[in-house]
């Protein structure tokens, strides 16, 4: 079994005074992943930020909701995290062993914070990741361009040292045609 | 006590063929804070990476040793890495902890390989971590020049959520000048 990890794509970092790169296509294309790994017995686990800490994205408030464009089903797995790497304090590692699984496939945001903190994370603890070259997203930075930020990410992780697991960063399309391997 | 971390600053990652930015100054910079660090009893971690898994870095070779222009002495310490976590498969966490050490101050190469994977790691094991925003370097990317990619990684570990534990960026000469907290 696999894993679909969808992380902090909530209301309150995609208004239009945050844009994100590309929202748009993302959304649709974690749409199609989520409605292949149901079909195909996989788990689904949508990944949200609770902010109380650093006084945003309160829980239960309209920022803190999964953006309404995103399909969710009575199957899905919710993990709520408080820091950047969506392991730290979290049931998601015990969720994945209790589950046998080894493999996850990585989207959502932000690229440089979460996504890239979990996914380090992630090859610490020997998973086999999956990252969908074109299914996370950030927003411009005060030095840097969303798409730069993007790119540069995809690069290092698909140039980073082996551990035990691997990381593989593959683009959408080209997910879809091996999506075989996911029964 | 207090560590200071000097990551892969091994003569093989600083050829002419493959140019790091502001090397020179970066020597200069390490070498003071590793004197600083002794005078005050505290330690020196040199973490060096072994490549053998990768074809590369193979322990006692030329590109594998420290560059020769670093202060080296007898009471510091070696810790022998495979992949981009210092704290992976290594002794880094036992020794830290062994020795009381919550606070560690990070240098060395490469900002978006070892030096990020490393501050990561470390971030969710609860240390304190002081960053010296212009005591690590990397080389130019294929996509991105080396100076963009150490602002934006100096940029984004300042506005990462808040573990246990906590990072701060900060500038060569202003760490000087709060010194004294290393006694």
């Amino acid at each position: 079994m696999k894993a679909l990890l969808i992380i902090d794509m909530q209301a309150g970092s995609f208004t239009p005074e945050t844009p994100r790169y590309d929202t748009e296509k993302l959304i649709e294309k974690i749409n199609h992943l989520s409605t292949l790994y149901r079909e195909t017995g996989n788990k689904v686990i949508f990944v949200q930020h609770d902010g109380t800490k650093e006084d945003c994205y309160f829980p239960v408030t309209p920022d803190w909701e999964i953006l309404p464009e995103l399909i969710i089903d009575p199957v899905d797995v919710f993990v709520s995290k408080t820091v950047n790497d969506s392991f730290y304090q979290t049931n998601l590692d015990s969720f994945l062993k209790t589950n046998a699984i080894s493999h996850i496939t990585i989207t959502g945001s932000a690229t440089d914070f979460c996504i890239e903190a979990t996914i380090q994370s992630a090859l610490i603890k020997d998973y086999q990741i999956t990252v969908i070259e074109d299914g996370h997203t950030t927003a411009d930075r005060p030095h840097l361009n969303a798409k730069a930020i993007i790119e540069h990410y995809n690069w290092v992780w698909q140039n980073m040292s082996p551990t035990v697991g691997s990381i593989k960063v593959i683009a959408f399309e080209d997910y879809l045609a091996t999506e075989n391997n996911l029964i």
